[in-house]
């Protein structure tokens, strides 16, 4: 019998959400575990497992599934591992593809996730088709994918696409959880917004809506429901924040000349509000002969099952 | 008989030079015509193909040669025609590959000068057994060519790689010839050296050689000759280039995670006085993970030739 399924891991700080996935890209079960309860890694892979084989069930058991693609924070194509990230309970380098292999007897992909939503994006969603795009995740940080003449983008080291960490603002530019200054992610992502806010709510004397939650806790959702209430200083704030994004992305445009740059993540939720002044201010700085030629979409996958469907597209060609 | 040699065209703006280039990289003969003299890119095609005759007779002829690589000011890959080129005679669309190919008879495909480079760098030069890196050319302008995974990044129209034109400097950020503003070529080129020097010497009240030479005409060479002479103000008009090139290639690798980045041209033949601050700049703007692992790399090529095997090496695989 044909393996008809493949599996999709993705691995966050806190949880991990996981599915079985058939070539259409329907996610046929999910499931999910947390992430941090174990020190050891190996306890955590048997607690998949386990809550695998409870909804792999009606749908053939292991014996149906061809790979299991996984999406983690860190996660390195060419060496399968983990290595040294910073929001995971598990320190230095975790071979993680070739634990899970070993537990679940199929083979088994690592990849970033953002990478896995390029490839989510290019097998199932506002990519399809396409040979070249970028594809930028805005949640808590900045992450990107490459695709380039069909390919995902690794590079010399199986890292490429660290997007989030060029840089934005050379002089006072914020500091980064990287330890480094300016950093696109400081600006762009939902934290990011939400710095901006703070900002904007400290050193400006407008009147906002905003003005009523307590500074420190104002979230990116915030000030997304200001904007939509026609708060002048929200849309402020996602203008300079779209400015910064689109200055970034008519770089990036330089580098490898995408047919699109797709938009992914809580941040792009915020519609109109954000990609209007991306779209501006990144065909403001592009050089003439991209003008009015790079599409700016919004990812075309069901949110909830993203990560799922990226992850595991990775393994259909294994 | 099996077809031994290629030809590399290169053609720029005043001069096109060309050979004729065995497998092993070695120009076996070469001659040149102006560029800029016969508005009809036919007759100008014309005065190559005669010249290339009589350099070819002792070669075997036109049917000794497999094929004829032409790196070109905005020369399109995917289209083989020059395109809108700025500083050619020839306005709008060239088909060049197509004219040439017709007048020679043998295939012929175009590419622009940096991606030229690039490939001569990876077949001959300082890259080669690379698969991933990076060629900045510090010429007149800054170009560049891209090598990930073996192959020239062309991107989805043909275009891409035109890392000179990424932002350095978003406020008040030098004008480029392109129309924007703040771009890498406008400060680390040779002209972009030269723009640093005259700006240096007006606001600046060192002593320094560069003094001596009317503000007006002072060029890179002048600053690299008085640099070598120990000339204070010399030595830091390349730390500030290489400050802002450093910065600008950090962020090329956040990109596509390249082995090496090779500086090729002009400027790059400073040696220590660019390169020094361009690295020194380069691993304190780098991610921690790509901290002293990515090689910064003198071209390989003779530069007498290396446009040439560039553009003939475009050719093999045809």
């Amino acid at each position: 019998m044909d393996k008809k399924y493949v599996v999709g891991i993705d691995i966050g700080g806190t949880n991990t959400v996981f599915g079985i996935v058939d070539a259409r890209g329907n996610v046929l079960a999910k499931s999910s575990v947390k992430t941090a309860v174990h020190q050891d890694v190996n306890l955590y892979i048997n607690d998949i497992y386990e809550e695998f084989l409870k909804i792999a069930k009606d749908f053939g058991g292991i014996g149906n599934i061809r790979g299991i693609g996984i999406g983690a924070p860190n996660g390195n194509y060419y060496t399968g591992n983990i290595e040294f990230a910073p929001n995971l309970i598990w320190k230095g380098i975790v071979p993680l593809s070739k634990l899970v292999s070993e537990k679940f007897g199929v083979p088994a992909v690592v990849t970033n996730d953002a990478n896995a939503a390029a490839i989510g994006e290019m097998t199932y969603g506002a990519a399809r088709g396409m040979k070249n795009f970028i594809i930028i995740t805005l949640g808590t940080g900045v992450g990107s994918g490459i695709v380039i003449d069909g390919k995902l983008v690794y590079g010399h080291d199986g890292f490429a696409g660290e997007l989030g960490h060029t840089c934005s603002v050379r002089e006072n530019g914020r500091q980064c959880g990287c330890g480094r200054k300016g950093c696109l992610e400081t600006y762009a992502s939902a934290n990011g917004l939400a710095r901006t806010a703070r900002e904007f709510i400290e050193t400006r004397k407008e009147p906002s809506l905003l003005r009523n939650i307590p500074c420190e806790s104002i979230t990116s959702k915030d000030v997304y429901e200001a904007a939509k209430q026609g708060d002048k200083l929200a849309i402020e704030i996602f203008e300079f924040t779209g400015k910064i994004l689109g200055e970034a992305l008519s770089d990036f445009v330089a580098f490898s000349a995408p047919e699109a740059i797709i938009l992914f993540g809580g941040l792009a939720k915020s519609g109109d509000f954000i990609i209007k002044p991306t779209v501006e201010h990144m065909e403001k700085n592009l050089l003439v002969l991209w003008k009015n030629k790079v599409k700016v979409l919004f990812s075309a996958l069901k949110e909830a099952d993203a990560a799922i469907l990226g992850a595991g597209a990775l393994t259909w060609e294994v």
